[in-house]
C-alpha cells in the first residue's frame, strides 16, 4: 500500500473505475485495430454523421468561418466568396461577443445567443422562455453531467433511467457515485414507456434505501428510436409531480422525426399545457445540441440546457460550477445561435439552406426505412421502426449454441455476435448490453447514418453474415 | 424534508455548494452590474486577452476559417484572400480529421494533432514524447479537473496546492470532495517555493488523517507571476519522489516570460535531466493550452495534458472517462496543432506570424514593468515584479481603520478595498482572499492585459484611488 502512487490503477477513485462506456468500448477498440490493419470499417457505433460523409450545412459554416477570420470582413474580395447575409450574420455575432471567438464568454454563454435560444423555444412551444435560465454548454453531454453532479449526493441517491438507455447516463451516474434505477421500455409496444412498471422500479429502489431524485427521458429515443406521445409525456409529468422528481428531458433528437403520427413535442410545452400545479412544481431541465438533427455538427461541441421551475439559488450554484472551466467554447455557441435562428424566407441563403436541410432529413427518413426492413428480413431478427433519432436497435434472437460458445469465450452473447459481425463485414455496432436490456434478450445498436447509396450493400452484407451465423449455431436437433 | 425536490438549494450535492470561484465571484458580479448601468469597466479579473483588445494571430485564424468552410478550398477566388500556406495547412488538418470539424474525434483528440504536440515537446525538452500519452482537452482546466477527479477518492485525500493559488484548484478539489493542503509561497523571496514549509504542511495534514496524494505547481505562477528556477524544480521533484506524490505541472504560461535570468523550463525536462530513480518513478501530468501565451485564444478552448510514468491501465481509465463527453471540440484541437507547429522560416506567413507574436510578447513585457512600477509608487502597496504569466499581485497594507470598516460591512478587508476600487475607477480586480494569502496580509490580482496605451492612465487612476483611500483610513493618531 505504502509503495503505491495515486495514479496507480489500484489507487484510483473507485467511481472512475466503475464507469462503463460501451459506445467507445470493446467493439470500438477492436474496430480501430482492424482499421489500422487496413480493413475497411463502417463506423455505425456513434451518431457522428459527418464522419460517415454527411456534408455540413453551408450557411452556418460560412458565418463561423467569417467569425474566425474577422479581418476578412474588411477585405474587398470577401463578397466574391461569401454571401451578404453570411457576412451580416458574422458581424451580428461578433457584436454579441466582445473580443470575438478568442475571448472567454460569460460562463453561461453569450447573453445575445441565449436570447436567440429563448426566442426559438418560445416559437416552438408557444410559451415565453427566459434567457437567464438557459446555459450554453460544450455539447449536451456536458450539461447532463453538470446537472447530475448537482443532484447526486451519494450512492443512496437514485436516478430513473430508461433501459435500454444511452450510456452517458449510466457512466455519469457511476462517476458521481449515485445509483441508477432502471425503468424498462416495452419493446412490444414500440419501446413505449409504461408507468406501472416505472412505479414498481421506484418502489423497489426505495425498499433498498434509495431515494429516487430524478428521472431521465430521451425523446426521440436513443438507442430505441421511439417518439413519445403527448399523452405519455403528460402521464410521466404527473408521475414526476407526484414523486417530486426532477425531470431531465434529453431532447437532442427533436429535429430527427421520421413519421407523421407523433411529431416532436417538448416536455416543457406539455407541462405548460397542463397548467398548475404540474406546470409550477415540476423541476425540469431540457437539453439540446448542434450535434444531432440535420446539422450533425458533433465536433463543434455546442449545446444548451434550459431550467424550468428551478429556484434562483440553485441557478446561481449551477452558474458557479460552470465558472470553474471558465466558458463553453465560443464557436460552438455561435453554431447554437445559428441553429435556433437559421436563414428566413427571403434571405439570400434561405433556399440553399432549406434544400440542404430537407435533403438530409428526407434521406434519413428513407434510410430508417431501409434499415428496419433490412433487419426484419433477417433470420431471428426483429426490429421496431426508427420513428426518430438516428439509430436502429434490432433484437437478435440468438440460438442457445451461440450463447454457449460466447460464454466459453468469456463474452456476453451480444458482444460475441457483434464482434463476429465486425470481423466478417467491417460493420462496427454496439452490443445491446452496453445500453441495458431485459435478461436473456439481445440487441445491437447501429446508426442509420451510412450514406444512402451504401445502405443496400450494407444491409445485404449484414443479412449474409446473420443468416449464416444463425445457420451455424442453429440447434438442429430442435428443428 | 419530504416536500423538497432534488434541485432545491437545500437538497443539492454539498460539494457543489462548497465550491468557491473568486475569479468570477462577488467582484465580477458587481462589475457586470455596473457595466449594465453604463459604467465603463476595465475587466482585469480574468486572463482574457482578446476581451481587452488583443488581436488574434492571423495565420491560425486563416487555417481554422478554411477548415470550417472546406468548400472554399475549391473556390477559384480563395487565393485572393488566403495565403497558400494557410490553404495547405487547412488541407493538412482536414486530412488528419476524417469528417472535418463537424465530426467527433477520438475522445483523446485527433491522432495527427497529438503527434504534432509530441514533436513540439521533444523539440522543447530534448526527450522523446509519446502521442499515446497526450490527450487533447477543451482548455487546460478540463484536463486538470479530469485528473483531480481520478485522484480524489474522499475527503481524506489531500492535494498540495500553492497559496496564493489559481482558484481552479480549490474549486475542483471541493467539487470532487477532497482536501486542499496549502503550501505557502514566500512573498519576500519573490514568491519562491520553500520546501521546508511544504514538508511542514504535509506533516500537519498527516496529523489530521489526510493522505497527501498529489502536488500542484503553477509555473510561471498564477497569480504570483514568479518563474521557478531549475534548482527549485529539481528540489520539488525529489520531494515528490520521496513522498510518492503525483506532480501536476500547470505550465500554461510557458510562453509568457518577461525576464531573461530564468527562462521557462518544463518539469518534465528537469525530471529527465535528473535521471533515475526520479525520472522513472515520479508520476507527472503536464498541462498546456491555447488560451494563454501570445495566442490568448481563450474562447476556442484548446489544451492538452501529457502523462509521464503513468501506468497503462490508468491511461486507459482516463481515456474511458474522457469518452463520456465524446470528444474535445475539434476546432480547439486544430488551434493546439497550429500553436505547437507554427509557420517556419521560409513559409509565406512566417514573417507576419513572427512579427505579430513578437509585438504581443514585447508589449506584455513592457506592461509588466509599467504595472509593477505603478503599484510600487503607491502608498502602502508593495509588489513583486511579474516575471512571467499575465498577472500582477500587489500586497495592499490596509490601515486598521479600513479593516474595521470592512468588518462592520461584513466583508473581507481586501474585498472591501477592491469593491471601492471598482466603484471609484471601474477597474475590476480579484481580492487576494480568492487565491489564499497568509493571515492578516492582503493582496489583489490584476491582469497585465489592458492595452499598453491605456496603461499609464489606469495606473494613475489606481494611484489616485489608493492614495486617497489610504488617506481616508490612515490611523492619524499613530502618526
Amino acid at each position: 500500500m505504502m509503495g503505491r502512487k495515486a495514479l496507480d490503477y489500484e489507487e484510483l477513485n473507485e467511481n472512475v473505475k466503475k464507469v462503463q462506456y460501451a459506445v467507445r468500448g470493446e467493439l470500438y477498440l477492436r474496430a480501430s485495430e482492424l482499421q489500422k490493419e487496413g480493413k475497411r470499417i463502417i463506423f455505425t457505433n456513434v451518431g457522428n454523421p459527418h464522419a460517415l460523409g454527411q456534408k455540413p450545412l453551408t450557411f452556418p459554416r460560412q458565418v463561423v468561418a467569417l467569425c474566425q477570420a474577422p479581418f476578412l470582413l474588411d477585405d474587398p474580395n470577401v463578397g466574391l466568396i461569401f454571401p451578404a447575409d453570411a457576412i451580416a450574420r458574422a458581424k451580428h455575432y461578433l457584436s454579441l461577443a466582445p473580443g470575438g471567438l478568442g475571448a472567454y464568454s460569460d460562463s453561461r454563454g453569450i447573453p445575445g445567443v441565449r436570447k436567440e435560444v429563448a426566442e426559438f423555444i418560445q416559437r416552438r412551444d408557444g410559451y415565453p422562455s427566459d434567457p437567464e435560465l438557459i446555459y450554453l454548454t460544450d455539447g449536451a453531454s456536458k450539461g447532463v453531467m453538470q446537472m447530475l453532479n448537482a443532484i447526486i449526493r451519494n450512492e443512496r441517491d437514485g436516478i430513473l433511467v430508461p433501459v435500454p438507455q444511452y450510456p452517458l447516463y449510466s457512466a455519469a451516474i457511476s462517476l458521481f457515485g449515485g445509483s441508477l434505477v432502471p425503468y424498462y421500455l416495452e419493446e412490444e409496444a414500440n419501446w413505449g414507456l409504461d408507468l406501472v412498471s416505472t412505479r414498481q422500479s421506484v418502489a423497489e429502489a426505495r425498499s433498498k434505501g434509495i431515494t429516487v431524485r430524478a428521472m431521465v427521458i430521451i425523446n426521440p429515443g436513443n438507442p430505441t428510436g421511439q417518439c413519445l406521445s403527448e399523452a405519455n409525456i403528460r402521464e410521466l409529468l404527473n408521475f414526476c409531480y407526484q414523486e417530486k422528481l426532477v425531470l431531465l428531458a434529453d431532447e437532442v433528437y427533436q429535429q430527427n422525426v421520421y413519421q407523421d403520427e407523433r411529431p416532436f413535442i417538448s416536455a416543457r410545452k406539455v407541462m405548460f399545457d397542463m397548467g398548475p400545479p404540474v406546470s409550477r412544481e415540476v423541476q425540469l431541465i431540457s437539453f439540446h445540441t448542434v450535434s444531432k438533427g440535420y446539422w450533425g455538427e458533433c465536433g463543434q461541441r455546442g449545446g444548451y440546457f434550459e431550467m424550468t421551475n428551478i429556484p434562483p439559488k440553485t441557478v446561481d450554484e449551477i452558474y458557479k460550477v460552470a465558472s470553474i472551466a471558465l466558458s463553453p467554447n465560443v464557436p460552438g455557441q455561435i453554431f447554437m445561435g445559428l441553429m435556433v435562428n437559421p436563414p428566413k424566407p427571403g434571405d439570400i441563403s434561405y433556399l440553399k439552406y432549406s434544400a440542404e436541410s430537407k435533403s438530409i432529413l428526407e434521406s434519413l427518413r428513407r434510410r430508417a426505412q431501409i434499415m428496419t426492413d433490412g433487419f426484419n428480413s433477417c433470420r431471428n431478427v426483429v426490429c421496431n421502426f426508427t420513428e426518430g433519432a438516428m439509430y436502429s436497435f434490432p433484437q437478435i434472437r440468438l440460438p442457445q449454441r451461440a450463447m454457449d460458445v460466447a460464454k466459453s469465450a468469456g463474452k456476453e452473447p451480444d458482444v460475441y455476435y457483434c464482434l463476429k459481425l465486425l470481423e466478417a463485414t467491417g460493420i462496427s455496432t454496439v452490443p445491446g448490453s452496453g445500453f441495458g436490456q431485459k435478461e436473456g434478450v439481445f440487441h445491437l445498436r447501429t446508426t442509420i447514418l451510412p450514406a444512402e447509396e451504401d445502405m443496400p450493400a450494407i444491409m445485404s452484407s449484414f443479412k449474409k453474415f446473420n443468416d449464416s451465423f444463425m445457420d451455424q449455431y442453429q440447434d438442429h436437433s430442435r428443428l
